[in-house]
């Protein structure tokens, strides 16, 4: 089996053009998509319809292409959009392939001849009352050992980046569950959608065994952020109601001169995460990478979000005392400015929302890229 | 003569308590201050008023300090207030000291002794028909130079930044002008702070012998952007009807271990610039300086602006297409990013709207920093 | 013939849950539809891609419930969403149906036997350069009486609106117009969302008689605003490249108990001419009409600006100084809050940027309502 | 005594102009005013710099006409500056003087003879983690009564508005709260604002009888919204660290023209309580009231606040959804246009956030008017 990896633009949330005419030219082949990964231009929070759109968008012209309908598109391919394109971000989808193949395996920096593996899976539906909840850490967590599965990855430690798309509670899931007796973890829909990309990040956490679910304080989700994944990358979303998973790693068992590669940013600048992913992808550091370098970059998965602490590195940020502009928004620009400074490049899946996704005030950095 | 640069943290616009400190202790001098320059937390668009707020704060206190009015202080000291910490940009104020000193001087990457030195004027105040006229244009130009024979420079060679605090039409000068049988610009109070900084820029660009005003055609003010200058930096306020000009550069008549390098970043991404500052003033590079080089750095001056192709290095940015966050808060929040990556801090004063001051989508960047 | 009009909750741009519920109820004929109005919960501005999302997901179910494909849906059914629900202004769907009908018919004012009676056409495409221009007035114009005749209106005076939704130029049109060496009228986005409104607006005007062609100036578009149409409501939006015309008046050959009747709100607070229209339609008035007079009321569709005097009746208003909320937002919550005041109800089709629609701050009133 | 009231135009938060003018012109005296109620225009929020902007230019002009410190100014005159003039609404000054009299008294609706009468008063700063305590309510309570015994009431009864400033918590006085090892109500600083307004409510309601302090269940503060005052009207600011108390209220003791009469808006469009408000004034309504009428009304103070319920008689209002415009900023542009259009002028004291203020979704209203 072998991955790739197809960077594509996007001119708005439904434009599909360069998908189409990568599917047209025979650079991406639909049958073998497994995931599609895109940073569309909406404010990322509630009221960001640019997800779903593009989600609608996607699904409608691959549903043509592969003569399936809508449904059964989104029940073979992971689509995670992650909104909110502040600064320089720019508007793009990551095709994510699987397929066979005969070509030569990436060798990691240890000299074992491992190649970019992935795999996928998806929880039950949630119900309004089992967001932010243990039964969504637990159905998390099992979702993760069976995408893993499906990506050949016997060993915790070759996994470098899970990928989730998670629900959020609406005003009309909320009202579905008072009308049953259910309380659920926030009448707020906005912060509804921490408490689901943070029981999802635990549940990646203890699938990945970062922590033992033994040693998990009960009423943890969004209280002690001092416990964390550092693989876990989650977005959460209006379109869906279960948890839909990307498991990205590295497996011996799979081809092809692509590698994944993490580290967790300690800070917003924290640069020197960067760096330790470069150097595990044999690739040159500098002020800025080279052009070679950055033509072996295929993909950028990392977390922002506003330091609580109020500060980056001792100097105020403004972030969350800002009520024009909402916090996750300054942090994706934020992020995103300090990556595409040192990587030359704009076309980065930079997503907010970062709880119990590494530290406060950073978050975990991946790249994928081919390995001479 | 000798010039110091102390670097203060602000909690609110209002906020003068570091300075309050730093006079208190001895660190500064309130009657050696010549200007002081403040990124301020606004949107730095048309209603934000910290940039005054701050201005009134900080002149009050520091007439009480001297025994003068707030008028008199506003005739010696100029004030840069600059709105907008978007992303990580951290509020801070630039109070930029000149006053006789014995110490030694900063010697220069070609072995020739300069230091850093600074000289402030005055333009007289604008009336609303000649704000973004040639005009503003020729009094710029005149107060350049003013302020290059303040600060004892010949050579238009040795200034590194012309940083410039201008005016805006609002509602009321607008009513006022046209009442005069006069018309404005831009009925559009937030296009008159282009014009504004355009025909500042334009100013410094004669005045340092970048542009031969004989060869400017008419009407280019926001015109033809590929005309601009290398080394202007303004910005446009409310809180005032003049230009206000402060010069830096270096001079061998100035003593002082402080020396002031600039380049010019080509887009949003361009670090080599940076790196050619760095280099000019010894401090090395890397995917992020050294903590010792970060001590070295006592300000870091640069403009920001959305590219109106609406791509950088290729790759599409939303920002002109938001009508949720103005561009210029984007601009400022990834040219923040890109600059506090490398630098490794948020305390930047990284302005927006770079009309005629760099090419399109680029800016200035200048660093003023110990040398050893 | 007959109209009927239906008012449909919306929880989301793509929720068509109460459309499905009405034609599967059977009151509403999906063949019968000839327009939908929606307001949907965008900006209302460049990004608001709610619009897009709405017309998507609205010709989805239709063109399944019709056994039609979603292009057919579009050539047969006129769909103009009105994006931005600011302060309360509800997300709703205005279904128009005309059909065969044996009902009485409503009688106006004057005691004619007049019913409700719409119609609509579509222009051609029109090329970015166009926008604005004099060929949008013209094409306008001959569209209106297009649909005059499929209403089957012959007096002018009979039309009380014309909703009109008209294409806006994006930086992928206007690049095609420049590489074609075709200026355009505007390179900002939202700019040219006034231009198509204005021109829209102007070649109603002219089909209505308001105005004679040939009085009209050269270049008048967006230039001189004193020069409006009382009955045109137009609304630009990015996923259509033609103007859609949808003409609303009474007839005498329809019948039912639905008239339609208009005023032009001489500002933001001039509820003397929703009471001129409530007269008319036989609606007692008062502080706030009462819950009788409310179920009577079916529609009610109006245009809201932000006064470019800067004030209202003498009063500052706020909206052109405000970088962080679009004035066309402010415009929107404040008309929407002074209508919906007056009827007791927040289902207003209350839409922004209404140039040469109504006098400056003010804009064209219509309510459709059962005549008892 | 004898109560004057004075609307006054603001062309920005620091704009002085119409207060000294009238001032100069004798028609205001700096010495009798008691109270100034402001709607500037910031963003009502965390970062809303305006209303401190406000009161540092009026204690500045006030302080050089009345030969006193501005710290005297502070200590003499009540400032409430509320952020936010969303839709349509003015920003404008309301000065509130109290001097000695001989004019005729107006005459109450039972023909009892009672004229405006107002108090104001200052609790002792609190403590950070005091902010939304029982111990805020207490003080605000105790406030209450002597602002009553200030403004000569006896009545309760006789009390139509309480008018609060109260603090809020910042990123720094969280800080220091838990250095000293006290919890706070909320590490959020915008939540902590709806705390200390809540909390200052109840002290109103137990101040005037409307709650019994021994009914009052614990840990009620922003928990039970059923449990409200319908008289008090609180508005937090960063600019203060005690609660300031403005008791309006009609008296015998008083003389003048001058009245006041209060409702409470059971939701935004509750015109009817507009409706008996005007008529406890005898001012006659209608779809909007005459020039005559509007003449006469001197001040109009109201709170809105966005519906928890996401309705509006049950249309869905989009508020609590929207991660671009805050809930309160819509909340006061509803609320603004509602009143805006009723009573035809948009100079309206309309502030947001009212916890504890009347029911979920509406607020209370006061109008001050001269009765005939």
């Amino acid at each position: 089996m072998q991955t790739s990896v197809t960077r594509l633009s996007a001119d708005a949330p439904d434009d599909t053009h360069a998908l189409v005419t990568a599917i047209d030219r025979g650079l991406v082949d639909p049958f073998k998509i497994r995931a599609i990964l895109g940073k569309t231009e909406g404010n990322g929070c509630v009221n960001d319809f640019t997800r779903g759109y593009a989600v609608d968008a996607l699904t409608k012209i691959l549903a043509v292409r592969m003569g399936l309908s809508t449904e059964e598109v989104e029940q073979q391919i992971v689509f995670v959009m992650s909104g909110g394109t502040e600064g320089g971000l720019s508007p793009h989808w990551l095709v994510l392939e699987a397929g066979e193949s005969a070509g030569p395996s990436a060798a990691d920096n240890r000299g074992i001849t491992k190649s970019l593996a992935i795999g996928t899976s998806f929880t039950r539906r949630f119900e309004p009352w089992e967001i932010g909840s243990y039964e969504q850490i637990e159905e998390t967590r099992r979702a993760v050992h069976q995408a893993m599965q499906d990506a050949q990855i016997d060993d915790q430690a070759d996994v470098h980046l899970v990928q989730i798309k998670c629900p959020l509670l609406t005003k009309g899931r909320i009202a579905r569950s008072i009308a049953k007796g259910r309380p659920v973890v926030a009448h707020d829909t906005y912060t509804s959608m921490g408490y689901s990309r943070g029981a999802s990040a635990l549940g990646v956490a203890i699938g990945l065994n970062e922590l033992n679910e033994r040693d998990l304080p009960e009423d943890i989700v969004c209280k002690d952020y001092s416990i964390f994944s550092s693989r876990a990358s989650a977005s959460a979303g209006v379109e869906l109601e279960e948890n839909q998973v990307l498991v990205m790693g590295n497996s011996s068992r799979w081809t092809g001169k692509l590698a994944i590669a993490h580290s967790v940013m300690k800070d917003a600048l924290d640069l020197q995460a960067l760096g330790d992913v470069l150097s595990a992808l044999d690739i040159p550091q500098g002020l800025q990478i080279s052009d070679e370098a950055r033509s072996r970059v295929k993909a950028v998965i990392a977390k922002a979000e506003a330091a609580r602490s109020g500060e980056i590195r001792g100097a105020r940020h403004i972030m969350l005392d800002d009520s024009d502009i909402p916090a996750s928004r300054h942090a994706r620009a934020l992020v995103g400015g300090v990556l595409a400074g040192a990587l030359g490049d704009t076309r980065l899946f930079v997503s907010g929302g970062a709880e119990h996704q590494g530290p406060d005030g950073g978050g975990p950095i991946a790249v994928i890229a081919a390995v001479n």
